[in-house]
């Protein structure tokens, strides 16, 4: 006689339906325990601070108490191309997005420097970059294109990168003037983020990051975030890498044109319209990763404004999201704290970057792993021989 | 012919008299290297934010662009008792001093679960514990007595720990009535945390981090940072680990009670002098242990409360001092940030933690690892073909 595989009878989580069917509660118990571990450890109570609100966050996550120590980090970095380029939103030529995904590829980007130093791996991910990655250029940097490569990444091995060609469409359209995406294009790409979370999941990794590089895409971010929060362009839209005041007024008139629309319509749109109306390839790719994770219960840090407006819309389609969730970094981006303000998220990390890729996520990794191992590891007032 | 060994021809550095003659400038022509190497890099100018001021203050540390990028970090918590502790200043036992020496030693405390997380070694160094450590406790325990025992620190083998009895005395007297320390007591206390930061520097430990652990330090902590900011001990003076509203108004006429003593001599007091009256010797030790870093060249992430007010006292010693530091965590003491904005330093993180140990500063060393990681290993936008 033997005991049957539990996997064995579970129907592989492939969509956003299939990710929603397996949610269950964020386990309070769990999460209660820890805080009541907490105030036996060799500490004052509450000495921790963050600490331990995070470990109790990580615990009901888990569903245990302690929750496990996360021993293999992996940031997913997202690629798409956005229509509204064509509006002149940012000073960046499009192609730079596809250098970039080569540059991640090959190990120089600043995601790359930084995840060698948590030994976290790198998942670079064509969901919709305009000009496709130049196959000769990965395949002589011998750039790996599989999940099984990544199966020895355990803070051993950092850096490595896999990339993956999830490409749904080559760029969106203009959301200045119409629907960013399909309605089976944003389901398509919310789908190559539910199956990558859960895969990752699968394979191990305990530590999901959320990454992302596209040219032009802090405006549907933007614009996702005025949608789902309800606060005007203008107090949303920020300066993304770098633009004149000229070019920013013109940013929130397009992210206000856009809004202008979606609301145009009789029927108040739901989340996956907005979504579709307003975001880009690796926001909706995102917004399918942060519910694939839950899914999975892996924790998942979530990093700077275009990481915050997937979440926004993440949340509009699941409330209960936000307890799943840790806010990595706050981005200099003023939709950033909006969207953060809106889900009442604190983030781990204030450090004024604006780069995207997930470098502000990827430097909370210590603090989350940090956290975990406090509520594990630490000796008790008890066992310490010290009375309380 | 051979070419000299210069560390042959180098005296040692013993005293805090040494490591004054060994002082050089901050390398501003090192750090405005790595300002200008950083706009070459892969993102747009000023996009990696505080990590971007920090590979700078690094590159200016050592002198060199890009700064080494840390390999081997290593914690020091100084312990000691405090006479203050007669006062009533807090409900924790003086004898806990002495058992959370034994915790660390035997790797239960909060240091020990954070440290190994991030790869760092760690030194507990008994300078003025009132209750000698228990030498049958720590034998039993296997717990290493020399820093030999810390050479393979490189990472790969995180949470040894190594304790060093250099006791000046057993605890000092109590500041509200007297002195706590004599002249030649916060000498050689302040020579142990000189001698500390030289050696391990020598050892080749890359990155120093400040701990402490002593019942009521928050006291004289509280009393340094009032004396050498100007600031009313009201301001200045905190929960500790947790105090009602009556021990903290005793708590606060405590410390003024010791500067009005201080303040009563017709002379205006010296750095040292101050030192001695209000601090205590792990107080002193670390006043040592930063000014050594700055003497070796070696980056020194500061922790909370205990540590902010030795670098108060160091800097007035040493005005150039704060450019050598790194502010690592905002304590929720009141102190803690009246320190750090009299010295102008802002730190990395803010976590509400407030235990000591140097648990604040530890969670920092991966953020200065990514700051120099980030500087010295990025492409550039040349190399990776985008045009500026």
């Amino acid at each position: 006689m033997t005991t049957p595989d539990p996997t064995d009878t579970v129907d592989p989580i492939r969509t956003l339906a299939d990710a929603r069917d397996r949610f269950r509660p964020f386990d309070e118990q769990a999460a209660a325990a820890a805080r009541a571990r907490h105030d036996t450890l060799v500490k004052p109570p509450g000495a921790l601070g963050r600490l331990e609100t995070l470990a109790a966050q990580l615990s009901g996550i888990a569903a245990c108490c302690p929750a496990p120590v996360p021993r293999r980090p992996v940031v997913a970095v997202f690629a798409g191309d956005h229509g509204v380029h064509a509006e002149g939103v940012t000073p960046w030529p499009q192609a730079v997005t596809t250098q970039m995904v080569h540059t991640i590829c090959t190990g120089g980007a600043g995601i790359n420097a930084l995840a060698a130093t948590v030994g976290a791996q790198v998942v670079a991910v064509d969901v919709g970059v305009a000009t496709a990655p130049d196959d000769t250029v990965l395949t002589e940097a011998g750039v790996a294109r599989s999940l099984d490569d990544l199966s020895a990444g355990d803070g051993a091995t950092p850096g490595s990168v896999v990339f993956l060609d999830r490409c749904v469409a080559r760029g969106t359209a203009n959301l200045a003037h119409e629907p960013a995406m399909t309605a089976e294009q944003a389901g398509q790409a919310i789908d190559v983020g539910v199956q990558l979370a859960v895969e990752l999941a699968a394979r191990g990794f305990d530590l999901l990051v959320t990454g992302d590089m596209g040219i032009a895409n802090t405006t549907p971010s933007a614009a996702l975030i005025a949608a789902f929060t309800g606060r005007p362009a203008a107090a949303v839209t920020g300066l993304g890498t770098g633009i004149s005041p000229e070019v920013h007024a013109h940013k929130i008139d397009v992210v206000q044109q856009a809004l202008d629309r979606l609301h145009a319509t009789d029927t108040r749109p739901g989340p996956l319209e907005v979504l579709g109306a307003l975001g880009g390839f690796e926001h909706a790719a995102l917004t399918g990763f942060l519910l694939g994770a839950r899914a999975a219960a892996v924790p998942v840090i979530v990093d700077g404004v275009i990481a915050t407006s997937a979440l926004v819309a993440a949340a509009a389609i699941d409330p209960d999201l936000p307890a799943w969730v840790i806010a990595g970094h706050r981005s200099v981006e003023p939709g950033a704290s909006a969207a953060l303000e809106h889900l009442g998220l604190e983030p781990l990390l204030d450090l004024s970057l604006r780069l995207g890729e997930g470098t502000g996520a990827i430097l909370a990794v210590p603090l989350v792993v940090g956290a975990a191992a406090a509520l594990a590891d630490m000796a008790t007032l008890d066992g310490a021989g010290i009375a309380d």
